[in-house]
């Protein structure tokens, strides 16, 4: 296979986008795909201010990487969830995400969860669920909360996070699988801004897993290879399963199922396409929620810090 | 395993209910279930004059059973296909509807293809696609056809099909993969009837294929077991196949793919859930169609005729 460039040896083959490239010109042809990305979904507006989720894994760093040849600033944001499992899987990932920025110059925010908030994740998630439940929810529900207040107060006006089409792909067809109406109208490669939360933005939508992961490879990035030892058996990765089975099968229909849904709501499938839940500022936190009173995020770590004092 | 109602041996587990049932109590079980779809959906109205599309498979068969057990007077339609590949597929299939209609006093009208039409499906397929493609749109195509036509002439209200759970659930699937915005908003267990078209109703929509097969079995129906030749590595098959995978791992994730489908659209998630083409008469055979001028059913079978006619 050769590369359709420069005819040379190809590192990619990508079935999808018929499409075989060498390791150089497919390090220029994922900074354009992104750019075209950032342009075609309005993603970045001129006086931005912008902040990368960074997680130490390939999507997260690749992302950044990007950014920066596309001569976009962008500071990071790490959020150490004290996972030590997996030989010290937070520990791990932190240290790859310092390494990374300090090569590149490259401002990194770190935030503690066990410092800041008094407990790791899998304590909080012990704790409160009392080992029914993965801490999946709880730390999705914490990184969440830290994004967006991080971002509110650094005045940062917009969060970029590494979702890749394989992760949109498996949460579209996880909601569609239950039709949950709310998620799929809402479900998008930009979230707007709202009073109190910051713009999020999917730069790699339109990327697949393989092609994140070929990049941060042949861009010599040192990424965690692992997933996060809490995801084995999850929903997700099912589901992620099921559509790299079909992809098999069907080249390509991973990228179909998301953009012909992207278009099909466009075109106005969904009744009440961009409808979100009324939100109020939390009474003890003040960020945005639909809960009444205090938001989920305050409640649970409340209960995490109560629980712990009797316990102690 | 045991019946739940009489603690005998089960004849049937379907763990996407969790319930086991004797031979004897599954017999009853689903026509109840049947009398059930007919009345939430409300399949049917007090005067209706119903007509059963009867293919000589289990499930036609099955339905047209269990109306008559219901009570419900139905008369059959066959249509001869004259698809006789694999040992006679559409002779074997035509007996079989004829003594199960004899056996039990039923009225089955038969429309012959061949005899009506001027070629069988397979040989109107080879002369329009020339082998590029399978013969099945043309075949659903003239059956649509044939079965609104011969419903309308001999004045039925209202027409079933076995359509069962895991067909409606196999064509919601494709549907959403590809995200077809008007099949999607139009997917349903009754299609109303409008100016030249029938009512048309799946009694079978909640039931999985296996529980139909069973009922016929257990019942002494002799259906035709194969599937039609030309269905072998149709997309319908693949998505049945990818469902009845992930059924295998998540039993009821059929059912509840579907009925959260119906209960969505019921709740508005669709902004045009019923909206249909606009249609107007064929100007040839008189049917609804949304083609300008004559229907894509008079505009193939002309072709066919012709390129017979060129060929003799």
């Amino acid at each position: 296979m050769n590369c359709r460039q420069c005819g040379g040896r190809a590192a990619i083959n990508m079935r999808h986008h018929k499409l075989a490239l060498c390791a150089e010109h497919y390090l220029e042809w994922l900074p354009e795909q992104v750019a075209r990305a950032l342009e075609m979904y309005g993603m970045l507006l001129p006086d931005d201010h912008l902040l990368v989720a960074v997680s130490g894994g390939k999507d997260s760093l690749a992302l950044w990487d990007i950014f920066a040849r596309l001569g976009i600033e962008a500071d990071g944001l790490f959020i150490d969830l004290g996972i030590e499992e997996a030989a010290g899987y937070s520990s791990q990932s932190r240290q790859l995400a310092q390494r990374f920025a300090e090569s590149r110059h490259l401002r990194l925010r770190i935030v503690d969860v066990s410092a800041e908030l008094g407990a790791s994740i899998p304590e909080a998630a012990s704790l409160t669920l009392r080992g029914r439940h993965k801490p999946c929810s709880v730390c999705g529900l914490t990184k969440r909360h830290i994004m967006n207040r991080i971002a509110r107060d650094e005045g940062y006006s917009v969060l970029a996070t590494g979702h890749n089409l394989d992760d949109e792909a498996a949460v579209l067809f996880g909601n569609t699988l239950n039709w949950s109406a709310g998620y799929l109208a809402r479900q998008a490669p930009v979230l707007d801004s709202a009073p109190g939360l910051v713009r999020k933005i999917k730069p790699f939508c339109r990327t697949y897993e393989r092609e994140t992961a070929a990049y941060a490879v042949l861009r010599g990035i040192e990424y965690v290879y692992e997933e996060c030892p809490h995801a084995e058996g999850s929903t997700s990765l099912y589901h992620k399963d099921v559509l790299n089975r079909i992809e098999e099968d069907r080249p390509g229909m991973k990228l179909s199922f998301y953009l012909s849904f992207l278009k099909a709501r466009q075109e106005g499938l969904f009744s009440n396409p961009t409808a979100s839940p009324e939100l109020h500022p939390c009474s003890a936190c003040g960020q945005p929620t639909s809960a009444p009173g205090i938001c989920t995020f305050c409640r649970t770590w409340d209960q995490v810090r109560a629980r712990r004092a009797q316990t102690e």
